[in-house]
């Protein structure tokens, strides 16, 4: 039995556990609040601290990218961690981000990064409106971001954002990516694995919506050669460029048959969540398989499937599980105001029939706690009906 | 979170809380050596006594049909244990199965119980050569299974058959069934599950290999509709004579187009391990449905799967995980020569890449660990070509 270590103690983690147990994986999970190591699925069970837990471990990999640096530090010096610390900071850091994206000709979002006045006054010029400023480390709660349509906002904008760059309490410097706002269709995002040999295997592209800024569904169907062929190349370019090791998940904006980068999270990522059921192999499984050193998993898509976050609350009606191929994904967490606290995936062996199971989802479900899904719904099967 | 103790520590309480832990279950496992109640995933974790068990638990079920009566007696008078104990302790004891079987008018192997010499010399005498004893209650080790093919070998196997009675321990009295052998084709099974409210759900018949008497391998693919027709009203007039809740599962022996109960498991069964991957629902998710009093989730194939028994081995090859749809799963168990220690499963998106996948896994798999598998690969692959 393989032992992991998991820093972060959410429900990435416990999935990972959920999914590596089968595989003879003994999986812990470290929560950073409490400073202790726990049973992923069972966090009333406790094996002591970080250094305890990095002894005990084979392997270590997080499931959130803003780990504190002398964490990930600590963790690098026993040689177990994977990925890289330098993997897991670009994902929580958009200047690394940006630089890595450019050091590896990926297309992208045009950008200026600030960290003064002169900087944002160059940002104003070298941009088309509109702009949206994003701050470099962790925003929250809708904190750190800015939007500008006209140059009238300029000096409010500046003001605001100095004030929150002046409060990070970060010990990494804060500061500011802006970029040019994209006319993009759609978001999409691919979620893959590279393990310790150099092998990748890169899971269907899924397509991604969000309400108020927070995923809520991702569908996963057969996709565009073009799109998929392109978004692979970007997956294997920042992968080798890393030598990262485990599941890795790029967002991107499509801009007519282009894809631009929006953003890249090293490890695995809510919009891998359908992989539990519409793929050969889940994330969860991929990610421990790759950083133990094993072959990866076929990423092959079995039949459409998706997926709808559940966000805020702790329970829907029993009536939804009578859906064929609905499965729950409960993650044991206190009801919190647009807490991510499960995840349904349902699948159709077309996707008419998964646009209709939709449908039927959206009907049962509240209104209120699933604001967009009826509409989305509607709108897909009407496409897929076409 | 609904509370579940499962009666029994071994795999398949295992998986019951695999499946269970996304669906917002906490399952908990009676472990009847120590008599301590234990983390199903992680025995290292002990919360109390059966007492204690009980008290905490919403529902209490089994995964093996020979617990001790007092201890099913203590569990149903706490109101909470499904299925009920006189459907476990059927699956339990021979006797009570072939009444079950005659009540229903469910077809099965001509039989005669036998209690003394009278009901042996009786047996010989009514029943067609050849003719297999086994004994009423659990025979361990190939102990407590007769055949008989001249009459000759009547006094050897009387005098066998007595001693083995005489030394019987049970509290319940052991008894010996004489079954006429049936010229079966082959050997299938129905697992199904039954809700709290009558609702029934029954997975595709699956073909059944077995290696010196123990199960290794189960392979599910679209099924003539009348054998499933057959098996399905079979498993619906059981189940509703018994108002049985839960999983339970039905081996059959078919005969021309007849199928015949060879015997029940009233629990979750290692011949339905496949739907963890090739169905809608996997048969532990659909048992802590079925005794939560949630409805059942789809029992549909997928796509056709085949489960391998690991028998007596803790490690195969890596390799094999690099054949698409793949998945393994230990049960964390010491090795012992023939134990249960994990099974494989593989899928196709149809028959013919199913087979061609079970060939590629035999050509790695130890012969030695794995006798008959290559055999039946090569077998059903050519079986499917046509």
């Amino acid at each position: 039995m393989k032992k992991v270590l998991v820093l972060g103690a959410g429900q990435l983690a416990r999935m990972m556990d959920l999914a590596g147990s089968p595989l003879n994986m003994d999986v812990k999970a470290y929560d950073v609040r409490s400073n202790t190591v726990v049973h992923p699925v069972a966090p009333i069970h406790v094996y002591g601290d970080l250094a305890h837990g990095i002894a005990e471990a084979d392997v270590i990999t997080a499931e959130f990218e803003h780990v504190a640096h002398d964490t990930l530090a600590t963790c690098e010096a026993s040689g177990k961690l994977l990925p890289s610390s330098q993997s897991i900071k670009i994902g929580g850091d958009r200047r690394l981000e940006k630089q890595l994206l450019e050091s590896c000709q990926v297309p992208n979002a045009k950008h200026v990064v600030i960290e003064s006045k002169e900087d944002f006054e160059q940002a104003i010029e070298q941009l088309e409106l509109p702009i949206i400023f994003k701050s470099a480390l962790e925003g929250y709660d809708g904190k750190g971001q800015w939007r500008m349509k006209s140059v009238d906002q300029a000096e409010n904008i500046w003001q605001e954002m100095s004030d929150f760059i002046a409060q990070s309490k970060s010990l990494v410097p804060q500061g500011i990516v802006a970029e040019q706002m994209v006319p993009f269709s759609r978001e999409v995002s691919l979620v893959g694995a590279r393990n310790t040999h150099g092998e990748v295997a890169v899971y269907p592209l899924t397509e991604n919506h969000h309400t108020s800024g927070v995923l809520s569904v991702s569908v996963a169907a057969p996709i565009q050669e073009n799109l998929q062929q392109q978004a692979a190349d970007v997956f294997a370019k920042l992968t080798e460029k890393l030598n990262y090791v485990g599941v890795l998940a790029i967002e991107f904006f499509q801009v007519g048959e282009q894809l631009l980068v929006n953003e890249i999270a090293p490890r695995v990522h809510n919009s891998g969540h359908w992989t539990q059921q519409g793929a050969d192999t889940c994330q969860f499984e991929n990610h421990i398989r790759a950083i133990a050193g094993l072959p990866l998993g076929s990423t092959h898509l079995v039949r459409p499937t998706a997926m709808v976050n559940i966000l805020g609350e702790d329970t829907v009606p029993n009536e939804v599980l009578a859906i064929p191929s609905l499965t729950m994904h409960w993650y044991d967490k206190e009801k919190r105001a647009g807490r991510k606290m499960g995840h349904i995936n349902i699948s159709g062996h077309d996707e008419l029939e998964l646009a209709q199971r939709l449908v039927a989802l959206a009907n049962i479900l509240d209104d209120q706690a699933f604001p967009d899904l009826a509409q989305f719904a509607k709108k897909y099967l009407s496409r897929v009906s076409k």
